[in-house]
């Protein structure tokens, strides 16, 4: 009987050939038109599970886009962990900026672009394609549980019913999530803590139709007007929010917390230079990672209203748009920052417009494991051995719903031990994923398994 | 020899017929791609002068839409009257919002709805049928020549240059504009001002593509709150326009300016339930008839950046962008208030983002006409034959360029004589004019014309 490493290496070229196949289907949870490609992105994963040698592998209803689930449970007194990760993408717009097509995945100087890639089809496939290499040339060391779902990009609305609903199913010792990034290509790092988040959507509207900005400019209000009023009002020229009751449960960060962010190196330049500024811009008192990782944030993802075409159209619109997320920081509470954003738009609306405000379906509570929780510890040895030095303990300014969710209802954390990096693109055209980072993830989460089977349950 | 009226009456439902014939050209000239209908207008146009009886007809280059001329000068002694119109017309977006497809026809109640009905091509179309009328039943009591352009809707920005190089063809004692409105069904008005323009788009510019919104939110700007800090710094909350120097050659309104504007009546409930508003909006201390004919405004006409589709992305964008135009009043200077909108641009744009603002083609000076001009007081008379009760004098917050062009470059006063109506849609969805005020205006043009004749030029 082969290595697992073994096993893994003589598939190379196949395991590439099915990350491509995954890359094809353009699951786009937010898009209704999409939503039978999340379905076939499921039924995928499903039959690549079995394929893999799960068992009970079931594709659930969950009332929006469904769940996969599969277990491996024959391994008594070892503990039984719960992967994690998410088959769905976001959207691919602008489109005009992709300089290879988002669904037709390319390779290019040892890069696959396509839609998906970093976050987080190869990372999802990596996580099979390992627990293949042990079920099929041994056994796994762990019990092991998946829980993939197909809403991940979207918030998760449905997924906390769902857990609650399916605890039993899912009761495992420790989540590992497939969702995530590593520090650098030399650099491992694990992530101790996770914002939250929420979003809502202003709709402000005036006159029943267009009109001529000749004839009733200067003379009724512009819903423009009033919108970019609401949106300046809400943050100071320095980047301060200004909403009443955003920082009430904020707790605020010690000097440990501090230091320890303070302790991972930052380039500023370099970061400047990756992302195309010429200076970083943010909430006065805090350094760009405090502010990244642990600060909340308030930020306009998309406004609209009027005309946007080529030349000249002299109207006055009849309503503007816009969409706002925030990132929440412990204890902030989604539903009461949704709230106090709504107060403040009404508080802030001029006369003779009407606002129309909609909570968005993106709805995550903030999320800290602590340093040394013993999955943690195991994670962390691993990523020592693998990059030849300890990775950083780390922060991450994303949302990933589900880890608190697993806390609060499984009463289980959530370790991340995923392989994208911070340059590829992902939610921006040209996506991309390094093999290398496949390939080193694969080895990386045999190891994983194979040290958390080191533990017994009894 | 029948009479020119009887004339008119025996082709009504030939002339309803060309006039459905012109509305199905979609010569919108703001955008490339329907540059050809623009010269399908034009040629269609040009057809219907000759058939009328005009002479000399010629579709004449300007560097950009063509312009339409024809002449009849057979009436020695008498005035010479230059007949102004347009033949482009406004976008048609939002479509959705049209219950009709925009360019095929549809009568309906005594209307007819499509894009150009009412601005301008059924008052373009009146002119031809009276000139038509008078040729045919016993010749024009005055010179006529005809100036027809394809480009007033982004405006006109080849036509002073063109009218300066053709000043001797053009040349004239009044011209008769047929680009406008009257009070109200029963209301006839006379205009005595109309306010210039201009425009600008705003482009801001963030990181080198859109980025993850937890990953780099709060810690770099986001073009969507540079850009609107800048638009809101604009304007005060009560709608005063903030930039510097836009006010500094405004000619103050004089009492007697006032007391004309305040004669005009003004139901403000009946504005407001027109439009679907609970409350007029703007400058403070003026009137909403003096806000929106004699004082100059600054409006947002589009704005855009970041995620506009359905459900949410938690993207960080990479640019954002506006359209702004101004309507201006004597004395300002169109070249000048962009200048003085682009440095406040400048002065207000944050750190951590770059700003580009490029001039619109959209530059029109203010106009004023004496209220007793020769030709206003025959048109005056004609109106209140026709309706029965003489017209207001009143002012139009659109801009009308070649009003302007024509005074400075042809010396020549413009009177403008036309039956659109305010809630007729003009560049809004469900765009229609009144079957009525078709007909009406060929009656009154043809006394129009029957008037001027009676003034010797000798």
């Amino acid at each position: 009987m082969v290595a697992p490493d073994t096993f893994l290496t003589d598939r190379r070229s196949r395991s590439r050939d099915e990350l491509n196949e995954l890359l094809r289907i353009p699951s786009i949870s937010s898009l209704p038109e999409h939503a039978g490609d999340v379905v076939r992105a499921a039924q995928w994963t499903a039959d690549r599970l079995k394929a893999a040698g799960l068992e009970h592998v079931e594709i659930l209803a969950t009332g929006g886009h469904p769940v996969v689930y599969g277990d491996w449970l024959h391994a008594p007194g070892k503990p039984t962990v719960l992967i994690y990760g998410h088959f769905d993408v976001q959207p691919v717009d602008p489109l005009e900026l992709w300089t290879v097509p988002p669904f037709e995945p390319q390779e290019r100087d040892g890069r696959i672009y396509a839609r998906g890639t970093s976050d987080m089809k190869a990372n999802l496939l990596i996580t099979i394609l390992s627990v293949e290499a042990l079920l099929q040339t041994g056994g796994l060391p762990v019990n092991v549980k998946y829980f993939l779902e197909g809403q991940e990009e979207i918030g998760s609305p449905q997924l906390p019913s769902f857990i609650k609903q399916e605890r039993e199913r899912l009761a495992c010792d420790v989540v590992l999530s497939a969702d995530g990034t590593q520090w650098t290509e030399d650099q491992p790092s694990l992530l101790v803590g996770l914002k939250g988040g929420c979003g809502l959507q202003i709709d402000v509207r005036g006159a029943k139709s267009d009109l001529h900005s000749g004839l009733y400019g200067g003379a009724i209000a512009n819903p423009i007007h009033a919108l970019v009023r609401m949106l300046d009002s809400m943050r100071s020229p320095d980047g301060t929010i200004q909403v009443e009751g955003f920082f009430d449960q904020v707790v605020p960060l010690s000097d440990e917390d501090r230091q320890a962010i303070g302790e991972v190196p930052f380039d500023q330049t370099a970061y400047q230079a990756e992302i195309g500024i010429d200076d970083v811009f943010g909430e006065p008192g805090y350094t760009t990672l405090e502010r990244a990782w642990a600060r909340p944030t308030l930020e306009v993802n998309g406004i609209w209203g009027g005309f946007q075409g080529q030349g000249v159209k002299t109207v006055l619109p009849s309503a503007a748009h816009a969409k706002i997320t925030c990132r929440l920081v412990p204890d902030q509470d989604p539903t009461a920052i949704v709230d106090a954003i709504t107060r403040h738009v009404h508080r802030n609306t001029p006369p003779g417009v009407t606002v129309e405000v909609t909570p968005l379906p993106f709805v995550a509570r903030p999320y800290l494991i602590p340093r040394d929780h013993w999955a943690n510890a195991v994670a962390h040895g691993v990523l020592t051995e693998e990059y030849g030095k300890p990775p950083y303990y780390v922060r991450l300014g994303g949302s990933i719903p589900v880890a608190e969710l697993f806390l609060s209802r499984l009463n289980a954390y959530t370790v991340s031990f995923a392989f994208g990096l911070h340059d590829e693109n992902m939610h921006a055209p040209d996506e991309f994923v390094r093999i290398a980072s496949f390939e080193r993830g694969q080895r990386a989460w045999v190891r994983l398994l194979e040290r958390l089977g080191e533990r017994s349950t009894a």
